[in-house]
């Protein structure tokens, strides 16, 4: 339990009301009880505060008078997630190493492990301290991982693999396995080039459920600090995800691509090999990037172009009905084509 | 072995021909053999069912002349499904619980249970009666399974996942990992909302191989009763998806969307986040749904429109080049261009 | 460690240079150190021969002076591969078959196995000699696996597969799940049609990680010789894809679909239900093929279209916004339109 100055503090929030109060948990507005603290997440929302059964609720400024208690911040949304893991994050407890746990000659664990039931780690890897490794999860030959790191059940790490500190990855992720290429041969055979490299994941990445993330065919496939990957993404070999980026769900990076730092890459992107996306550009949902975007860049559509000549193009292809009328008018007044 | 009688009151169809006639199995037009029940799926079969080895062949109606056993049924794919399960259904036996299952204290195991080696549960868990679970499943701490439901191999279930009676989950499926969501703090680092809620699978649901279903931020995702996924289908935190609605490969729904019953989703479609899809939609392959679609509609495209629409625009976009002839011949016309 | 001679002749390129310059591994162009063979994988490289370090490059036709050795060779990529191959490839060794391996009775196994931890084989399975399978690898019943395949971590096998010699699988695969096929029923509620066939692949495969490849309705789902599949890729049931085609990440097949030999399958495509690929076609990324592909065709686009008549809809697409000025100019000077 917190009192609201407490939270107040800890979310770096101007507090109006009452800083004894006491906070229990969080909860979303409409389902807010007391003791509870919310966030105005919808705009609506700000007419209805005193409807809101929440102990209090934080708002973007101005503040106001309200019968709930108030927390002002300037990015009510940030405030909000501080708030959650204040009152929701649990602290790290190390739930020992699972007896069954098999690991190679030459593998070196860390303190205070939480490594459960039927995990396998191979020969030469370096397992930090507070590492979570959870049932299933494969670890190859020579791979180091940091602290506090967590790695969830049935993931598989191919050998060589780096993987930094305080990095998530979640159920069934693959990390590590070869890069996709293959030159056909005189007789039309696939031959294969063999992948050399390795995948390194800096501090503080997270990666969702079931990616596949790549080893390099020569040197690295990195995800610099921070990177944010949701479900299903594909990241071929030798890409580089820079530091902060997010990229949502079923989007695939092709060998080679670069993209910048503080990008926001939206669901069901595809890249062409080599391309280079800018820092803090923004691609939109199922886009195709085929060319190199500009730092600050707003893209979308197949080939990706500037988010605003998309949109115009985009207005007028749902209207090419119309256009298509216009201009068999113009040819009957042109007398280039009959009236029907 | 079932009689012909037997087969077309299971089945549901009117039987024209021999009520003894010994039925084994089931197989496609091309292939049936005596013995064999099968269905003339296409148009041109229609015009062969002489040409059938099969003992019995469904069809839609009419019935008419022919050296076959004809069933006639209304909808002749569905009676074929029946005959399908009637021939080669299995009936489920209890293969037992694998001695070297590991679960937490407070699970509490149901009879008559198929659970395969290498299986790990968490504590306080509840599996219901008939349950199968295949080697390298992963279930989480505080999970429901409900009765007669089946999970394959290397599934991955997080804490606290609710599943229902006859659920099928194929192999590889996570569900409950974290919904992504990350808020940018002051220094562009990525700070996590933290995800209380759980995830939801109502009865009758199938979930393909290698999806991804994520837990709520708060309160569930939830799939209601009879939703079938295909392969490698994303489903954000807070999605609902409604009764008996059918999803195909590599679809991605976004945070909060909602699906309505009995819908459509094809293939590769992505949605936006809080979307609402309307009861008995539609939405044809690679589809962006950016809006709301309304029940019954048709939609394709990105961004989504109604498919009568798309198709319109779609045809003239593949024409664009003649437009712009057209167009540049008016201007020549109209003195506004010179002839080339 | 290989002289440069005996290089020459494995990669079948022709030699400029010093015959006994030992050659200890690959590494790309602009990392090459003295012991290196690298590769002028950039026109660029070409002008920069002396500037490389390696002890050997090898370039396309025609040879030149340079102060490096040279290998000239037709298809330089595919002599650079054979060169990886030449210089990192390994030698298999048996590592033996883990105590804790799991069979069912009437499963024979091969010899000079790597079977390692935490594997589980049903029961009446062959699996051949030079096998390897990975921690966490569960195989069905009834399954066989040809000689000198490997299997990667936490790969799912259902029942009755059949998967050649030389096969790779990587990390997280699913191989056999059931068909995605249910039928309305009178009441709404789904269907199941049961899925009676099983999935083979043929020998020098390899498939993705997280990949998806569904049993047949009846028969069998078939990836013939050779085929590459990227990561996270979608085969629906009874598909049947053509030798030595490589098809990249992210890409699904509906059921039915037959694609062709050498064919080039880019990422994040879609395909219609049965539709028919020719051999040797190519289609661009994203592209939903919705019908049947002319042999050696280039397609691009949803619905896909020949990508030269894509190329230039998409070019004038872009264009739109000009095109609806240029008819809103020849209204006015038609007097259809008042001038703004």
């Amino acid at each position: 339990m917190h009192t609201l100055r407490d939270i107040a503090q800890l979310i770096k929030a101007e507090l109006f009301g009452d800083p004894t109060a006491e906070i229990i948990r969080t909860r979303p507005f409409e389902a807010a009880e007391p003791g509870d603290i919310t966030y105005a997440a919808n705009p609506s929302y700000r007419g209805r505060l005193d409807d809101c059964r929440a102990t209090a609720v934080i708002i973007s400024p101005p503040a106001e008078t309200s019968s709930r208690n108030l927390l002002v911040a300037a990015n009510p949304k940030l405030a909000f997630a501080r708030a959650i893991q204040a009152l929701h994050g649990t602290v790290y407890t190390g739930q020992g190493v699972s007896p069954d746990l098999i690991t190679g000659v030459g593998t070196v664990l860390g303190r205070q492990l939480s490594i459960l039931a039927r995990v396998t780690i191979g020969r030469d890897c370096e397992i930090g301290d507070r590492v979570s490794l959870y049932p299933g999860v494969v670890i190859g030959d020579r791979c180091r991982i940091g602290d506090d790191s967590v790695i969830h059940s049935n993931v598989s790490v191919y050998d060589d693999t780096r993987i930094g500190s305080r990095v998530i990855i979640h159920a069934g992720a693959v990390i590590g396995a070869d890069g996709f290429a293959f030159v056909p041969g005189e007789d039309g055979r696939q031959v294969k080039v063999l992948q050399l490299g390795r995948v390194r994941i800096e501090d503080d990445c997270e990666i969702g459920a079931n990616c596949a993330i790549d080893r390099a065919a020569f040197g690295e496939t990195l995800l610099k600090g921070g990177v944010k990957l949701d479900n299903l993404i594909q990241v071929g070999h030798n890409s580089e995800i820079g530091e902060h980026t997010v990229v949502a769900a079923l989007t695939g990076f092709s060998g080679g691509a670069r993209v910048g730092r503080r990008c926001v890459i939206a669901g069901q992107v595809g890249t062409n090999q080599h391309i280079t996306i800018g820092d803090g550009a923004i691609v939109a949902g199922q886009a195709g990037v085929t060319k190199n975007v500009r730092a600050g860049a707003m893209m979308a559509g197949t080939p990706a172009q500037e988010l605003n000549s998309w949109r115009r193009s985009q207005v007028l292809y749902s209207r090419l009905p119309r256009l298509a009328d216009r201009i068999a008018k113009l040819e009957i007044a042109a007398g280039l084509r009959e009236k029907k």
